[in-house]
Order: C-alpha cells, then sequence, then structure tokens
C-alpha cells in the first residue's frame, strides 16, 4: 500500500467499513468546531479588543490547515475507482462533497483581506454537513428524511394552519388593541409580531394586549397555540413511529 | 375542445387527474397571497403614508381579478357534468367553494365605498380554503381531520382539565397574592391571564406572583402545565400514528 | 310510567341507553357553567361594585335550582334497583356521585352567610367531575386513565429526573450568580423559581442570570429542558398509541 | 434467621421479591428527602439567620443517620452470596452503589468544618440514584434509557440541528441588530443568548430585537423553533411507542 492510499484511507469516510471516524477525520472534525468557536469569540469586543493577534494568528492557522486538507483529499481521491484519472479528478472536485469543502475555504483567504465579517467565517457551518453523511449518522438521518418526507403534505397544511391562526389573530388584536396601545398593535405587520412569540410560544415580555377584548382574544389566541404545536409534534411523532418501525424490521 | 373546455381544465381543480395545480391555479394562489400581503401592510402607517394612491390601485387590480376569475369558474362550470344546464348553474353559485369565491369578492368592492378595513380585507385568506381541497393536500387533510375527529372525546377531556387546571390556579392566585398584588391578581378573571399564560407557557413577562405562598402554587401550576400540554399532544400522536399506519395500508 | 321514574329517565345519566345528555342534564351543564362564571366575576371589584345585588340573586337562584335538582336525584334514585327502599335511598346518598352534588351546595348556602369566598364558590367546578360519566366521554377518559397508568412507573421517573435537573441548576446558579444577583439567586430557593420557570419554559421575565458562567449554564438548562418536556411527552404519546390500538381492537 | 440476615433484608433492595421498599428503605428515602430540603432551605438567609444551630443539629443527626445506615448496609453485605467473606465485603465497598453511599457522607463530615457549601450538600441528591433501581422503577429505566439508546443517533443529530439553527440565527441578528442594539446583539456570543432563549422557547424578556428585518428573522427562528423542539420529540415518542410495545410483549 503506498503513500496515496494510505492518504485515502485517512481522509476519505467510505475507505473505513467499520462505523465512526478514522484519527485523521476525528481531528479535522474538533478543528473544525474550534474554528467555528474562535470566530465566534471573535465577534466579541470585550474578548477580540487585544487579542487581534492570536485571532490572526489562529484564522491562518486553520486556513492552512483546511487547505491543506483540502488538498490531500483531492490528491488521494484517485484511489477511489469513481474519481479515477483526469476525468475522474474533475468530477470529483465538482462533486458536493468537494465542493463544499472549497466554499469553506474562500472566507478564510478573503478574511485576510476584507477584514472581519461574521457571516463569511460561519460558513465553516457547511462542513459539517460533509462529515454528516458518516457511519450511523447516516442511516440516522435517513430516517428523519425519510420521516419528514412521507408527510410532507401534512406537514405543509399543519404549517399553513399555523400561520392562518396568527394572521387572524394578529388581526383581531389590531382591532381591539391598535387604539389603545399604538406601538405594538397599531398595524396587523405590528400585531403580527406579537401574533409570532404568542403562537410559537417565546412569548417576548415587550408586547402584550392591556383591553379586556385584547386579552380575551390572546388567552383564546394562547389556547389554540397548544394545538399548532401539537399537531405537527404529533404528526412527526406518528411518523418516526412508522419510520422506526420499518428501519428496525429491515435490519432483521 | 372549445374555449369554454379549456377554460374549465385551467380554473377547476377536479378537472386535472395528476396532483398538484395548473398554471392558471398557481397564478391565482400567488395572487392571493400578494392581495394578504397587501392587506396587512397596507394596515401599517409609516407604509401606508404616502403610498395610498399605489395600495388603492393595487386593490383595484386585486378586486377586477377575482371578479374575472369568479366569472370564468361560473362560465366554465357547466362542462362539469354534475353542474350541467341553468340548474346546475345555480347548483354550482351556491356551492361552498363557489360561495366563498364570491364572499371574498365583496370586501373588495366595499373597500372603495367604506375605506380600510382590515379584518373585510383579510376575508381574502378564506380562498385559501377553496384550493387546499386539491392533489395531495386532500388526502392530507383528510388524515389530519380523521385523526381530530377520532380522538374527539379525549382531546375534549384534555381541554376540559387544561381548564379546570387554569380555574384552580387562578382561584388560589387570586387568595394567596391578591392582597399583595391587586393589580395582576385582585380578582379571579385577573388571575385567569396570568393562569393561561402560564399554563400555555407564553409566559407574558407582566404579571408574576411575589409572595412564598404564591410563588410555590405558581411552580406546582407550571409543572401541571408540562402535563397539560403533554396529554393532548400525547394523543395527538397516537391518533397520528394509528391514521398513518392506516393510511399506508389502504394505499398499498 | 309515573312521574317518579319520568324523572329518573330525566336526571340520572345511566338511565339512557344512548350517549350524550338527556335535555334536563344539558340544562344542569349550562347552569354550572353559568353559576362558574358568575362566581368568577364577582370576584372582579370592577364589576361586583353596583351589581352586588344582581350576584346576590343569581347566587340565589343557583343555590335554590342545585338544591331543587339534587332533591329530584334523591326522590328519583329509587327507581334505579340498586338504591331500591330505605337502605337504598341510604346508599344513594352517601355514593361518591350524590356527595358531590351535596358539598357542592354548601358554599352557596354558606355564602349568605358568611361573604364571598371564591374558593369555596368553585367548588362548583366539581359538579362538571359528576357529569364527566357519561356516554362517550367515559370511554375516553378510561383510555387517557389507562394510558397514564400503565406508564406510571416511566411518567414518575421523568418527573423526578426534572426535578433533580432543576435542583442542580438552582444549586449552580446560586453559586454563579448569587452574588451579582442576590435578590433572584441568592439562595437555592431563589434559584428554584427561576429553574422552575426555565425548564416548564414559562420564563418569567423577572429573574434571569447576567454573568457569563451564570447564563452558560442557564443555557446548558434551557438546552435540558427540551428533553425534561418531551420524554413525558414521547411517553404519553407511545403510551396512548398503544391504548388507542387496543382500545379500537375491542370494539371490533 | 439471625440479626444479620434480618439486617439484611431490612436495608438490601434486592433481598426482597415483591416489588417497593422495605420499611427501613422507606424511612431512608424519606430522611433524603428531608436532608436535601434542609440543604436548600438553609441557602436562604432569611430562614438561616437565626436557626444556624438548628441546621447544625439537623446536619449532625443526617450525618449520622446515614453513617449508621452505611454501616449496617456494609455489615450485612455478607449474607449475600456474591458478597461474601473478605474479598466480598472489599467487593461491596468498591461497587457503584456502595460508593455512592460513601461519597454521600463525605460533605456531611466535611460540613462541620469548612461551612455552608451548597454544591456539597447536594451531593445528597446522589443518593437518590442508588434507590432507582428498585422495583418496577427499574423497568421503567430500561425501558426509558433503551428508548433513548435506540435513537441515540437520530437524537444527536436533531441536537446538533438544534445547534446549527440557534449558530446560524444569532450570526443572522448579531449582523441585523447589531448596530441597532449593541448590548443584546453586539457579538455572537450575545446573540447566541437570545438564540438559545428563543429556540428553547423560555424566551427571556430581556433581549429582543428591534429592527425590522432583526423582527423578521427572530420570527423565522421562533417558527424554525417549533421544529426544533418537535422533532426530538417526535423521535423519543416513536422510540417509546416501540420500546413499549415490545415491553408489552415480553411480559406476556
Amino acid at each position: 500500500m503506498n503513500v496515496r492510499q494510505e492518504v485515502y484511507r485517512a481522509v476519505a469516510p467510505e475507505a473505513r467499513d467499520s462505523a465512526g471516524l478514522s484519527l485523521f477525520n476525528l481531528f479535522v472534525v474538533v478543528t473544525i468546531v474550534a474554528a467555528i468557536t474562535i470566530a465566534i469569540l471573535e465577534t466579541e469586543p470585550t474578548i477580540r479588543v487585544g487579542n487581534e493577534t492570536s485571532f490572526r494568528f489562529a484564522n491562518l492557522f486553520f486556513g492552512s490547515f483546511f487547505t491543506f486538507e483540502y488538498l490531500l483529499r483531492v490528491w488521494s481521491a484517485g484511489v477511489n475507482p469513481s474519481y479515477r484519472g483526469a476525468r475522474g479528478l474533475i468530477r470529483y472536485v465538482f462533486s458536493v462533497s468537494a465542493l463544499i469543502d472549497f466554499v469553506v475555504l474562500i472566507p478564510f483567504w478573503l478574511s485576510f483581506g476584507i477584514g472581519n465579517t461574521a457571516i463569511l467565517r460561519l460558513v465553516r457551518l457547511l462542513r459539517l454537513v460533509s462529515l454528516a453523511k458518516m457511519g450511523r449518522f447516516s442511516t440516522a438521518l435517513s430516517n428523519i428524511g425519510k420521516a419528514l418526507a412521507s408527510r410532507a403534505a401534512e406537514l405543509g397544511i399543519s404549517v399553513a394552519m399555523a400561520v392562518a391562526v396568527i394572521l387572524i389573530a394578529a388581526t383581531v388584536l389590531y382591532t381591539t388593541e391598535g387604539a389603545a396601545n399604538p406601538n405594538d398593535f397599531g398595524s396587523v405587520p405590528r400585531a403580527l409580531w406579537w401574533g409570532v412569540a404568542t403562537v410559537t410560544k417565546v412569548g417576548y415580555g415587550g408586547a402584550f394586549p392591556v383591553t379586556v377584548l385584547g386579552k380575551i382574544a390572546a388567552a383564546i389566541l394562547a389556547f389554540g397555540a397548544v394545538g399548532v404545536i401539537a399537531v405537527p409534534t404529533g404528526i412527526l411523532a406518528g411518523s418516526f413511529s412508522i419510520a422506526f418501525r420499518s428501519s428496525d424490521e429491515e435490519q432483521e
């Protein structure tokens, strides 16, 4: 087994029979998490100020490491029969997985030119996608995907019902509360902010009705919200219950 | 195939064998969403002021288009054997679907006379109902409806239990907190507002107990609220699980 | 059929073969709901003041009606073979259902002596229990009861885990936040109030951590809370799914 | 049956055929709950001040009782054939259950030296773990454990998706709200605090977006949060549904 084959076995998840990550890929995962954490912390002024050089150095390291890792993957891809030869190389470079790896590299090198842009940095999150297809997680993702897809129409209807409930509630509260509380309920879009917070149960403290009619309408909506949440949860539960059973039966 | 038959195939959802919307109905859906969005934005003073003419024009367009669409549906309905002839036409005009289409037209034309009434405008939402009966959504709606109907008694009892829990909690907090916090707990109706917010977990910041006894009662209620939400969710999940299984078996 | 038998058929739910309420019992349900609503409204000063006579009159009516209804039930109970004769009468009077009916009467008559006591008035809620055993609701209640009972141990453990999670979180926040925010986190009991609000997701605006460590601990708890809610919901869903299936099979 | 055997039957849960606790162990449970309650109340200044002697006395009692109980367990362990003889004794002392019992004793005796440390006191909670393995709870715990373990990969992915959703949302709000509300959204870590509160639906009143773009992003996140909560709940429900069915089938 030559060096290229050994590198391939280390970097390509599909090269392993068993579930789990190779030592190299484990290190890649840790590095991705570290790079994301650094990108998050760098946005906090109380941490950034005084540590600019350290952050610059860390980003240089991450950028170099991910570039090196990308080149290793491209170089060793040819070991896989599907990516053999010059045309195989081109096919690999334009595969979804390799494109994600490449896209993630761009902000690293850009960041030295155009400064601190958090959204570009978080492109790193994309890398986690390329690792999700490995081992046990692949079956799990496919289970979740199948469960969601098999009841897409039911889930779509429950979202549409939620939107309709919120629209109706926002209109009612705009009508009943608009005069008493123009800042929060003076228009349907303003009342929608309250409606979303109530139905999704986030419950921002800022906006709530003060008139008796408004409070009654809000209480009815709060009750309806239980159904708005319970219906999609119930649909998902029913769907997962079937998906897991058929997945268990396949394995037997 | 004459013009009337072609119009029928374009406007009537039941005329298509395959799932999904015809190009015309797709445009109708987009127009309904646009009309609702315009009606919502028009209530916001910072958007309306200065754009009155644009909104007036948009509403004129929507009113004309939906009227035109309604006339097309009435004119082409006779292609369907169930609505053939003069009596068929009357039967179509008084069908639920056509009545909804007609009711939605009224506020468009009224709005030019009686001004900006958000609730009338949102009657447009009703139109979405008439489109929901198409294709895949029809099976999905029937699945959801069957699941809800088959456990209506259990869901009714869980709602009754929630109401009883809230009433008891509100009475307890009126008794323990009424003196210390008369504004929020000075009567059972006032305490009910807090009770609904707590049990449905919306959690409006405004009202919460300050005495030790009140806090203990509120904590017990908050715990009970988990059950109040979990029981109907569990009922729905169990019900959907059965409904989906029998729906899958029917298709096989 | 004599008068007593006809009264029996009107007042006793077990006298009817079909599901649903007799006309008399339907009126009783409406009266109970009205009596509870009046008792709630009476506690609100802005409604009570000026309407004392109306409320007094309403309560006199409800007290008289429920007393009359109670006497009808006692008088006609003997039609049922289980309650025949003098000893049957005594057995009926001390049956759970009749005792509830009697207990509910007490606060009506007391209220004329000892004034406005909301908790006594809400004893009226108990009456709803005696009506819950009828028709379809009886099967539904038994389904819910069986589902809860069959997984009582699992539900108990999930409650115990929730309590343990809250206790640990409250202790951690007492340690990390106690100095910075003594009013809300200066002792474990105070931090418990925050812990319950967070885990049950009621989220009272009053208390939240301000230090970095406290916020990290609170964020971890908020994540854990998803599990604390999801586990009992999942248990109930699984349990209802089995209960409904066996209930459906019995009916076939 | 000698004294040692009788003590063994009283203290060792595995010595009883039937489910439930022996009288002695019931007393132990009550004492553990009392000890935890005392440890909690002791941290509250308004309760502690003036009652220092009572708390000291209570802790002395609990420390002595748990030490006495620990010695009883060690002494009687040899009745169990697995722990016979000197080597069996050592094996018992280093068993998980006995180690927990011992670890819990340390803070009692330390507390007389190093004063009031709430976290040490709450080590008492650990004791509940050692009691959880008894009777019916043992099956229930194993049911819950099996349900969680069988879908660990799916649950892991749903947690990862939740983290990714929160990270993306926090970055978006840092970008849209950072300038208008630097205190709450001036960096990704600050925005994360809001993101966690929104997605887990705790909804602390403190931080919420004020710009239009920020509100739209927050509303989208609030909607996404329904899925973030519903997916793991659905997975658990599906998993419990299967676990309960196979547990029921085993018992038959």
